[in-house]
């Protein structure tokens, strides 16, 4: 298995040297290691996967926030996330669903969002009650609500309640070392003693600013029991091929 | 995809085809459409797969029942299994893991058997507090212990406490037909809407009255939206290609 590992990432060094000569030969300006600053992220000249487990979690709006936490609140950074600017806060709520389940203490990551959402595992929107679609995030529009209790107050949310469907961050480098543009779906394949798993549908979330980071939720994580992986690889969505791919 | 997926599955039935001519011409013992009876679980000439989810739940001794529900009690069935001969029970035991974490209600899966054994997702054991290895059934050496606790007593598992890892049953018609045989690995493709999944390490446990069912935990259910699934796939794990599998 390690051997067509290692083709992958060798075909996936050729594409990138090859874009990188077209980008030469044409204008120049694609070429990533035409400048001596490392990609945001790279480790020994490549990108550094990373794949993360979100736990459920919610945005908030600053209305939101000084509704559930009293006037005047704004959220406080307790950890910071691996992508730049983005923090697990100090403030929890508690999520109530239909029939008077509850989610005791959901963490609230920062900074605050035009738009309140929870994102929850199915297994937690089972707990809850709550039959949560697969989304992206943002995409809430017809999803179901629930209510949010803080020490100050409680907001009703008519909609937000996702499972937030797996992606992966990544700047233009890392795209175009993969071969793959925003909004493309991508694989994400982790070796783990007996309970391998391959994940279609990773989209690629391009940004200037992210770090190469897959996130995938508590479920996802579990299923392949990520923490005892012994591998890890990020790849194109192949084309047909006969094993069934 | 669909048309990999066909693909696939013409070649399961030309090599069932030519492993039957096979055998017809060498001693046609094999051969299992040579009997008028279609093989146990089969639809319209085919295996008819089953993908279904494990709960956590517990099985018990003879002793055990006795133990936690009271001298001569028995297990009474409450749901029968899509596995001939197996039962939910009407049962169901508090589960208390260390630190007094506790699963209040897992339910006994029956006949009883030689050992006991709590079979957990890796969600549930993350709430217990207990760090569950992957195994298959009754592979239970050196794995943490519990206590179960019933209405009429308490048992202390030394050890017996496991995340089931993923198998599939199956009958030697069904073994047949994907050319596997018993302690072979499968692999299972669940296409899903923005949650589609391959699962490796999928167990063969062969077995002349078994039906086919591939079994998975609620992780492993949860991960793939199994319920809301357009499309399952059973198959052996195919040679490395240029896939990456």
């Amino acid at each position: 298995m390690s051997v067509t590992v290692d083709r992958s990432q060798i075909e996936n060094l050729v594409r990138q040297a090859i874009r990188q000569a077209d980008a030469a030969s044409s204008n120049g300006s694609m070429a990533p290691q035409s400048s001596s600053v490392a990609p945001l992220g790279w480790v020994d000249g490549k990108p550094n996967l990373r794949v993360s487990i979100s736990a459920r979690h919610c945005h908030l709006t600053d209305e939101h926030v000084e509704i559930l936490f009293g006037a005047g609140s704004v959220l406080e950074p307790d950890k910071d996330l691996y992508q730049d600017g983005f923090y697990a806060a100090k403030q929890t709520v508690m999520v109530v669903g239909p029939r008077k389940r509850m989610l005791p203490n959901v963490r609230v990551l920062g900074p605050t969002r035009p738009f309140s959402q929870l994102e929850l595992a199915f297994t937690d929107s089972i707990s809850l009650g709550i039959d949560a679609p697969v989304r992206h995030s943002g995409k809430i529009e017809g999803t179901p609500g629930c209510v949010l209790v803080g020490p100050a107050g409680s907001v009703q949310l008519d909609q937000g309640v996702i499972r937030a469907a797996r992606h992966v961050h990544m700047n233009d480098h890392d795209a175009n070392f993969y071969g793959v543009a925003n909004g493309d779906m991508m694989q994400l394949v982790v070796k783990s003693n007996d309970c391998s798993i391959t994940f279609d549908d990773v989209l690629v979330r391009a940004d200037k600013a992210a770090k190469l980071e897959v996130h995938i939720d508590t479920d996802e994580g579990n299923a392949c029991n990520l923490d005892a992986a012994s591998e890890v690889l990020l790849q194109k969505m192949p084309d047909a091929c006969a094993c069934g791919h």
